[in-house]
């Protein structure tokens, strides 16, 4: 019998890696004998490094790089040295979380680090990357990115523009004469559930630009030079993809991978599902054990799971959901390839106990779903069920 | 397919019929043309006379009758009059419940009540009683009881003696000529969880007295008073029963059952389940679930839940345990013929959220483990599984 393992982290509670090693206790527990392939997945947000290295047997790389505001940080990135694939999360370099409310300045917040991610993987051989878009402080348009890896961005003057969104508003030209023609040749799949433009009442500056700390007169001034940064790019890279559904990603660094790289944008959660081979691992597999911290009707919008479960509906495969909360409106999901949604939460208890309890909770309650696997053997139970999956044999 | 949907009440929260019923939905929202026999189950305490009401199809009858205090009390007792049955709980007269903590005087108290219901009983017909002992705040013995089928409890003056335990101590004879020969001819099935004897240390007075309002002078003065009862109820009935098993269960009621009556003293889950003719209708099922409010280690000790796996066992039909809350040390009931152990919470909850969703968690919860039994239906799942119960075909 083959089970694969592929959910999500439970935030605050374990990382997707821990999920799959509490999944696979608990099975092991009821089916000893059982083959557990763990295929720790993401959405391209936080812990698609950690599932990714996990799924992938690859390493952890920390360098030190410049985050948002030009300050030093170490930031870890992927690496799979035999299939020469990087994985980055933005944040790591320009995240949110590394810059302190009152430090944050949106106008000259830069993607320059991400670069500095992307070159350290370049010389360590990759030529794959998976980048996670997630969770980022900038609005340059990637314009800081594209400067570490060597473009140049001029004035009219032909002097090289200072950091940040701001800044672009006298851009007259991006000089790609310099950047890295490895970059250049590389792959880049980007994960980004966000498929805003990079311009107008949709785009980067208005949606975002605010929870980064843009007042409106900074929402103005980033939007009037994103759009000057969009028509240069246009015309220096030679593709114009201010309008392409996920350019606004990440403060517009989305238009940047759009315009300058090899790259394809889709959902988080297919990007990973790709990197990790979840399909070729689905092979022969009996069932499919994914989850995250909440399902409710919300999963449907491209939650892991959600994925998952198309992926394993492809494949035949019925899939079984863990969450730490089974909310309203999950039922919807039986008519979306799940099997059964199954709460670990063993009884009343508050948040902070639920998540101290999770993996013990995750490992106890795979168990009882195999106990009950084992139980449905009996002769001719399916008989008349209705959910989709009974009629197999 | 058939399911025997045997619950205890989950405390507070729903009654062991509501339990049965939100089972039947879960199934039926799955397996939708199973058969659901629904047999609420009880231990003999709260909720006895509700169950076997439910699961014998019989009706309620309420009757005025004293409670322990001597003052009118409405009080409920199921009969099924295809089987002369009288469900009793002792309670619903003697009940601890029905007396505020200042009203309590234990050297009076009396089970006065509890023998107006049996006559209200006998009146209608009944040739059976099942009576569960628990919750009662009287110490008498049963004296009261007596008192009420016609029996004098008379001094050496051969003066009736007043109400209460306290008075015993006076008693000289016990006159049962008056005793209401339908009541001796009746047959009792007494349920207990109580084994305490009559008398000593582990006696009535001692281990429940204090509970029951006795300061230590008051449980002095009354095992004083039982002695002298236990002495001379065995003279006039011709059974010495104060050491026995149970004999002092519910202020020694029990040593008056089993000295007068025809009756046999069980756990109360098995007297249930005898009224309840689970066994009879545990034939040809192919699963049981039963439930309680909290299910642990110490479901061991006699619990509703595993009254019913034994019984299952006999049958060779594996069982399902939901419960609002799986606690630590639950695994050991893996050996005890538990084939699975569900929790019903769905996500972090307080208690009182939990018992106001609980019927609705029980329902989902239901439907998801009849989802995973059709799941394991695929072919193969069970090679290998160490469930106890996975091998049978």
């Amino acid at each position: 019998m083959k089970f694969v393992l592929a959910p999500d982290s439970f935030k605050e509670s374990m990382s997707a890696a821990e999920a799959a090693e509490a999944l696979e206790r608990g099975i092991r527990s009821v089916f000893p004998t059982a083959q557990c392939v763990r295929v720790p997945m993401a959405d391209g947000g936080e812990g698609t490094v950690e599932a990714l290295v996990s799924a992938c047997a690859g390493e952890f790389v920390v360098t030190e790089v410049q985050d948002a505001c030009g300050r030093p940080v170490q930031a870890a990135y992927g690496y799979v040295a035999a299939e020469q694939l990087a994985i980055i999360e933005v944040a790591a370099a320009a995240g949110i979380h590394l810059v302190a409310s009152a430090d944050r300045d949106v106008r000259s917040a830069s993607t320059f680090g991400v670069g500095q991610l992307i070159t350290d993987a370049l010389d360590r051989g990759a030529s794959r990357f998976v980048v996670g878009l997630g969770g980022s402080v900038t609005n340059d348009g990637g314009a800081g990115m594209l400067h570490a890896l060597g473009a140049r961005l001029l004035d009219s003057d032909e002097r090289d523009l200072g950091n940040g969104g701001a800044e672009l508003s006298r851009l007259s030209r991006i000089d790609l004469e310099g950047f890295d023609p490895r970059a250049r040749s590389a792959s880049f799949e980007i994960a980004s559930d966000v498929a805003n433009p990079l311009l107008g009442p949709d785009g980067a500056s208005t949606v975002f630009g605010p929870q980064k700390g843009a007042d409106p007169q900074a929402v103005l001034d980033l939007e009037e030079a994103l759009t000057v940064f969009a028509r240069v790019l246009a015309a220096d890279s030679g593709r114009s993809v201010a309008d392409l559904p996920g350019a606004g990603a990440a403060g517009g660094l989305g238009a940047a991978f759009l315009a300058c790289f090899d790259s394809r944008m889709r959902r988080g959660v297919e990007v990973v599902m790709e990197a990790a081979l979840l399909e070729q691992r689905l092979s022969g597999a009996d069932f499919v054990f994914t989850g995250e911290g909440s399902i409710d009707g919300q999963t449907l919008h491209g939650k892991t799971p959600l994925g998952v479960a198309e992926a394993a509906a492809r494949h035949g495969v019925p899939v079984v959901a863990f969450a730490g909360r089974v909310g309203p409106g999950a039922e919807v999901l039986y008519d979306q390839g799940f099997a059964a949604l199954v709460p670990i939460v063993q009884e009343v208890s508050d948040l902070q106990r639920a998540l101290t309890d999770g993996p013990a909770n995750l490992e106890r309650t795979a168990a009882t779903v195999c106990r009950i696997l084992a139980l449905g053997q009996s002769a001719g139970v399916a008989r008349g069920a209705q959910t989709g999956w009974a009629t197999g044999a």
